[in-house]
């Protein structure tokens, strides 16, 4: 084993934003890209002893047959990616690409399902799909002499699960672990590969709208196995543009009567979330942040919709309807032209620096300081972006 | 004189934003509008003892002869006050317009200076035109039995003062008090109104980008005289937007290439900065805060452009171009539609109160608390907004 | 009966469209506006015979019970008609009111039925409805000393009709004629109007999605009775861009590879078009004119959305996706904020009047001249604003 | 000489629009890419006997040493020209910059001036100059066998020139010719390029909004030498979108009370533009059709500003201040992304094919039928675009 080596175990490895996760963190290391869009390489941080780009090897799994290759190439015809910086990289891949095995599918969507052509078909319960990644994650971990596992979810999007806060096995681990032999688990994929994780000791970051490691029983898990556990859904865009927009009408006490939300893009992502049950998940993960924000509910509206020519380039166009003083109705428009998997990836990247480094210093348990890139951070209140920020700086800056 | 009874010396007192602190003023005592627009009026600060609204008491100086009554008609036919709230206090108004009296003019530029019918012919040096504006004030104060008065300059932008840092009377007030007596006097009329306010132990509030009380020399003379003050520039659209939004930029990582922001509107304050000379001290204000939030200076172009048929709709389109993790440009945009005056005003009744306020709690010279009510606060280093309110906040709950 | 003396009949007469059609005719005819917004009053079109304003007279029906005083109102409460040009007309609404009864309702839609308050109940069949709807019409020339009655329909949006072009009654009129017995005619009220008109020769105007004269069966009924007809949806905002626009990619070659537009408002036909039967009919009137233009189908998307706090403001943005000569892509963004009834109403008094001018010239039939005024004007082949309107010209230029 | 073989003469052969045009040629000949954005490749116009592309030969003049390959990267790099592209006509490149000459400097203004450091010194007086570029264009036309030539004006637009309509020089040859001799010779290097043509039966297309051949005595020079000329100043962006828009409000009686255009690029043109004297010109072009198409004058702003990071990325922010029937105020705002050189491009390719078409059917003169690719088309009055190309339609098909 070999000190301060950590894996990394993606979830849906060959995506658009794993691919360029993997992609980035080579440029990185090779120092052909700077560091720009990497939160942990701003001034203020610097002069900490952070965890080395190098100090991670990465692995993962997929239900889709593909290539990290082949996937980057579809980001640089999409105009997302560079191919210079592909071109850097492209030799490391194969490599990679070889570190990938089949994965799981549990209620996974009838999307997701259809396409799944490479799909682990170890287990027929929910124990068993569990057994079978845990033992896929030690061997990578054993074959790579590493001293730790980080799991991140960056699947698509799983339709709402049954499971919900009324039920015993939402907070108590002993009741959650006996539907595993369950035929009616109730656990989608994504909160699976937590119970793979966080059994073994290993972190689990929750970057999509998936139950993933929401309930409180998961917590406690990890806190039991002395883990460290976060989520959910990369704040990345439109959503990214509330939790800064809305502390602004909240503290100068404007009325916010409607706030419009019309989201665009064509990636795989957007195929599936096609679905309207994968897609209300989604939603709901998009809308919840104003109402915590402004301390009551306006009128909201958010769509989501796939249009293919525009590829990995989401677009949103928000209109934000809203009164003041004397009560005059005023509007404020913004449009968001980003590349998707871009301003992903590197939030990753920082959410595995930030995780090991919070494992060598002791830290256990659910990542609060985390907030600032997540859509909807479990049960954290703090929904407006720069507080969420102080609190990571709080943390940083501690000790 | 009565227990808890401040004056408020509006300076310009004639203009559109002045208009609408004035009826919006009458408006939430009788509790004809909701309180929707002023800060103070958050639930976060409620259980305080904060001055009533009753508390006050409004008079002011003017340059141009008008009425209340024939500006706020002006902006009822532009759509932006409404027309019945108008009604509900146009019968209070004439008592006010009698408390109005002739303001100062000096260094205010060419287009003010034509505008001006009705200026103060009292005095020919500096000194003498303090002196005079001395003299109406505490008329105004004697004659309603006032304890106190707080000045408020909401006169149109000044072009740039000809007093800058380099010189002793900038940080030293026994040097610029004796520029007063000189023909060649530096000081605008918005610094002479500071002195005027500030020498009887007054309050002053500089809404504008103009000079007002910045020079060190006249924070001093607040100390000495147990006043308050503060400045500069109310920021109410373009400018605090960027103060929101620049700061997930910064935080992100994101690098801003380019920061294009063009205003247009068209109310007298547009006529004013039609003038190169009054529109470079506008811009300054406007421009300097992204680098300050950012920590490096993108390219930048700050453009405000009278266009007649907006009145008092101040439209900004803002081009933010980016690049973040593996450098693909990418761009943000986003249309802001707002009334200038119906923004403004509350951040006049909030500052008014606060300040008074200050004063009950015995707080003496420059109020930094304020800081996120204006473009430029004097001498204040945080620009993000959030992190200001954080300031206002903190003094609030203090104590 | 009075010489050169036309009655209007206006299907839907309380609605917000129907009442800025009637308070805008009396403020035209009383010389309160200016002619903007009017067609017929291009300077280009000055110097021919067209009837004068004061030949009319206003009467028609309605299935919600309300007066022409409330919607207005309700239109002055959300800033989009003028409360000066209101009062202007106020006094002479009641007596217009007077001549408004009962409407019918058939296929309706249940969002509609259940409006309505005031609905005519003398029929069962469909033809004993529109033997009532004739009543009625007759009744008002009578009283009225009419020589002639054009039927205008600007109720709101009906579910698709069952009665499409493979069944014979789609051509044959003694084919629809016989459906009226049944107890399963397919007919909606919005085309009931249109055969209780046509058969008297009196003329019909749909300025909706609805069905109305749509079927050839139907233009054969008015050429039979020498009336006139057309349709359908009036142009109004974001079609009319669409119409406007996509002859420029047309013509410069260049491939849209998507349109996407989102149309947000909050009046009356907001919440009929929430049922998304209702929505159907509207959004295919919407989408059908890109392809006609490009000649070629590129992916659209077209939504409709209330937000109750705009009123009548419709707000539309859109977002085209294109790329012409090496194929890189381009974007063209608009908003469109408009006040729905002040944009729809001049075009109704328009059509009225070049309708009425039509009779004078012994014009029969489907009224293709019009062309410019529709989303889908019936059975005509060219979709280009410009193009229409040319054909509008060369009708009024014709000897 | 070779039959129905054409030489292209290109003025500023190694600008970005010069070598998209001349990247494209090869491109579409070598067909590895479609016809889109070609207006002569519409198939409408499919079916004419076309001069073919490969009927042309490219040479022509610079006056800044750089090459083709050189500024196709330039493109590649800001993302503005596809890479593949670029490598698939690369190898033709070489030989093509082997037939550009140093070209000549006249009014150029002085940051053109600046930036010259290939400029033909061969003459002093503009008569010299026009001898020299004579000499180098038929040395072309031997060289390789030509028919005939046609000149493209594709430089920097030019400060105005002295030359005005009150001159007898603007309408008479022979005034005009005598000026070449004066050491004051108010023509622009645009215009010696359209002497050195014309005189030689050569056809001269003038892209830019410089003076080129204005002149009505120039038009009679080409009338007199059989030859063929037109411009001024493509349409590819903000004016093409107000030649198309302006109609809307024209044809519904729409008053447009203010239409504001905010233009950014960065680009070579935009360094030039930067110079008040040369964006005069260019405003100039740009400003002129509104009033044209609406029979008024609204309030215009139109602002072009150079914003480095853009690149060849055109943005333009248009703000239209409306209203129509009733009065309330109404807004259009729409956002073009475009790349400056590639919509610039197929228009100088079109237009080269259609010169080259009217001269095979023996036309002769100014070529009223390409008024829809100009801003500003020499004594045209037709500015809307659709009317515009009616105008091409009816040449085409005409015989």
């Amino acid at each position: 084993m070999m000190k301060n080596r950590t894996g990394i175990w993606i979830v849906g490895a060959w995506g658009g934003v794993a691919t360029t996760v993997t992609v980035g963190w080579l440029a990185t290391m090779k120092k052909v890209v700077p560091a720009w869009g990497l939160t942990t390489e701003l001034p203020e941080f610097s002069g900490y002893e952070m965890p080395d780009w190098s100090d991670f090897h990465f692995g993962g799994c997929e239900v889709r047959a593909s290539s990290l290759a082949q996937s980057a190439e579809e980001l640089v015809e999409q105009k997302a990616l560079d191919a210079e910086i592909f071109q850097a990289v492209a030799s490391s891949l194969p490599s990679l690409d070889a570190e990938i095995v089949p994965g799981i599918l549990s209620r996974s969507g009838k999307v997701v399902e259809e396409m799944a052509d490479w799909a682990n078909d170890g287990g027929q319960t929910a124990r068993e799909k569990v057994a079978a990644m845990q033992d896929a994650m030690r061997a990578f971990v054993k074959r790579n002499q590493l001293e730790h596992l980080i799991v991140v979810n960056l699947m698509s999007t799983e339709p709402a699960s049954p499971l919900n806060s009324e039920q015993e096995a939402w907070t108590c681990w002993e009741a959650l672990d006996q539907t595993l032999d369950s035929p009616e688990c109730p656990l989608p994929a994504s909160s699976l590969y937590a119970v793979a994780a966080l059994q073994l000791g290993y972190d689990y970051i929750n970057f999509t709208p998936s139950l993933g490691a929401t309930p409180p029983a998961l917590e406690d898990l990890a806190v039991a196995n002395h883990a460290r556990m976060m989520g959910n859904d990369g704040k990345t865009g439109e959503t990214l543009m509330k939790s800064v927009l809305a502390p602004l009408f909240a503290h100068r006490h404007l009325q916010v009567m409607s706030w419009v939300g019309h989201n665009i893009f064509g990636n795989r992502d957007g195929v599936v979330l096609d679905d309207p049950r994968n897609k209300a998940t989604k939603v709901a993960s998009k809308s919840h942040l104003l109402t915590q924000i402004l301390g009551y509910a306006p009128q909201t509206l958010v769509s989501i919709e796939y249009i293919q020519s525009l590829g990995d380039w989401k677009t949103a166009w928000d209109h934000i309807h809203f009164r003041g003083f004397l009560g005059t109705p005023m509007t404020l428009q913004f449009t968001w032209q980003g590349c998707d998997s871009l301003l992903a990836a590197p939030l990753v990247l920082d959410m595995i620096r930030l995780t090991e480094w919070a494992r060598r210093r002791q830290f256990i348990g659910k990542m609060d300081f985390l907030a600032c890139f997540f859509k909807s951070p479990i049960r954290v209140e703090e929904q407006g972006f720069v507080r969420q920020f102080e609190m990571l700086e709080a943390w940083i800056h501690a000790k």
